[in-house]
């Protein structure tokens, strides 16, 4: 672990924490030490990084005053306590919750899209929403081409965006069902086996869910484009890993779906399955363990005469959060931006 | 069975077929007679109506020419074969399949949005696709208060969309996930349990499937609305019963959400179910086995100046399906048309 940073991942024992071990080691990190912090009442258990034992520590400004930096994996309201401490002690945070997304302040970024706004920052970055990583990915390219104007999207989210509990609550459920007893959900508002739920966060003033305004919200922040007009429906469907979107464009000037197909080819981060003839398009099944954006069903959306319709899958809690997190930490790294 | 008509169910052992018994008997139709016909290989065996027992017999000119009306729940190339002969023989057709929806002689019905159009059949009316049914229920009514001029939609369709096949597939997938064991799958194009795959129906030239061009042409022809702008994005989840829809309208004029909750409160075959703040919006496992369509998310579509955002589920093998073609044969013989 010589010559990289001294890096914290808080939240290490978490879903997306444990995602971020895992990706650290294989994409061999510039680790010149790594910590791993949990809840205090994990403190003491071990997790493993290649084929080694790490304890697990709680949060502390010690802990912070040797890191570089830190990977959050962690609730905006724990986010909000530990992310102050780990700033006065000078060490970076990449925040992975809702908690400073849209502070002015701090950089939101998706590295295939807005990396350079990690040199603005001032001590925090945040990783957004899993969503909107996915959706931006594959729409950003567009936006360069041609400029967007408008988006409308309806997702199919994963239970895994709801942590290892919402994955529990599906195995539970689908067993449920088999047996044929009622399953009192906890989780999730109403039982999601075998049913799709389209509540996802709490609901605004405005009727739409937190999820649906993050879309809307972060996608402006991140491509710097404050006039887009985006409208989403967020849907929870019972599938373990990875999210879907079904995502209607309208382009500022016409563009043709091959034209389309040739611009995201060329796109960092996106690989395009789109033969349709041969049932190959992406799904969420196949998008799973993978860091990259599928994106397939490109055609001419026939309500518009400047509209593209697509279809997206992502694995959500790679790309969708540890993936992206990390991307965001290796750019840190490479610039000596921490 | 006196003062009624005479009537014939065409694929009675099906899933919809088996479905439109249950509702006559529920409904109490007005049946002077009922014959039971499917597969010759089916032929002598029997299916239960009423606590009795009716022997299925095979199609037969002389069993249509008994008949006043048939009600036909078979594949399209099966209508397409018996239809010439019972309507040779005088016996109005009702037919479930995709044969005959666009021909311009043949009424495409929907009875809460167009009934009329049934009087002016000329031995054949056709039912259409079930998520079209499900759609035109809904947005017919905003229709007509203030004309729509485009929708994007995206749908969750229910495995038994195709049949008892695609139930018995998602019950065989999940046992193989659980047993971790590989299931090829034979109805759907990938595994559909816990995934979601976007294709139902086979592709066009245009990169969309039939199932999505259906809601285009089919919606257009019931709510006699030929210039209205529809894209679609069919997608099949794994939910057993009842299709979900997220829709985008566009308006002529600007309505507000609260006039369009009126307006749908009012609409004949929907129950508007939008109370968020309690969790309370319309869900596939809520809706199954009933003959409504569900409508609620009902919420300013933020992407546009004269836009509605809705969310609606209904039961593809009732209201879908059995439910709509009973209630067009109850028009039928209410108003003497056979």
């Amino acid at each position: 672990m010589a010559g990289g940073i001294k890096l914290a991942i808080v939240g290490a024992t978490g879903a997306v924490g444990q995602e971020m071990l895992k990706l650290l080691a294989e994409r061999n990190f510039p680790l010149q030490d790594l910590f791993v912090v949990a809840d205090p009442r994990e403190a003491g258990k071990t997790v493993s990084f290649n084929d080694k034992d790490l304890i697990v520590q709680a949060a502390s400004p010690e802990i912070f005053a040797q890191a570089d930096a830190a990977l959050f994996a962690v609730d905006s309201s724990i986010s909000k306590i530990l992310a102050p401490m780990a700033i006065e002690n000078k060490c970076l945070v990449i925040d992975n919750s809702n908690a400073f997304r849209m502070d002015e302040k701090v950089p939101l970024v998706v590295p295939e899209v807005n990396a350079e706004d990690i040199k603005l920052h001032q001590g925090l970055i945040a990783n957004p929403n899993c969503s909107t990583i996915i959706m931006v990915v594959a729409i950003n390219p567009i936006h360069k081409a041609v400029g967007i104007e408008r988006v409308v999207v309806s997702t199919y989210q994963a239970v895994s965006g709801a942590g290892a509990a919402g994955i529990d609550e599906l195995s539970a459920g689908v067993a449920a069902y088999q047996d044929q007893v009622k399953l009192e959900p906890k989780v999730f508002q109403h039982p999601i086996a075998f049913n799709v739920i389209p509540h996802i966060d709490v609901f605004e003033a405005n009727d739409y869910t937190r999820e649906e305004m993050k879309m809307v919200f972060e996608t402006r922040k991140i491509m710097h484009a404050e006039d887009i007009r985006i409208a989403a429906t967020a849907v929870r469907v019972p599938v373990y890993r990875s999210h879907s979107e079904a995502i209607s464009i309208e382009t500022k000037t016409h563009i043709t779906p091959e034209q389309v197909r040739d611009i995201l080819k060329q796109a960092p981060g996106v690989i395009v399955q789109d033969q349709p003839g041969e049932n190959h398009y992406p799904m969420p099944l196949y998008a799973a363990n993978k860091d990259e954006v599928y994106v397939g069903r490109i055609r001419e959306d026939i309500s518009s005469n400047k509209g593209i319709m697509l279809w997206v899958a992502a694995d959500q809690i790679r790309k969708g959060a540890a993936t992206n997190a990390i991307q965001i930490a290796e750019y840190v790294v490479e610039h000596n931006l921490y």
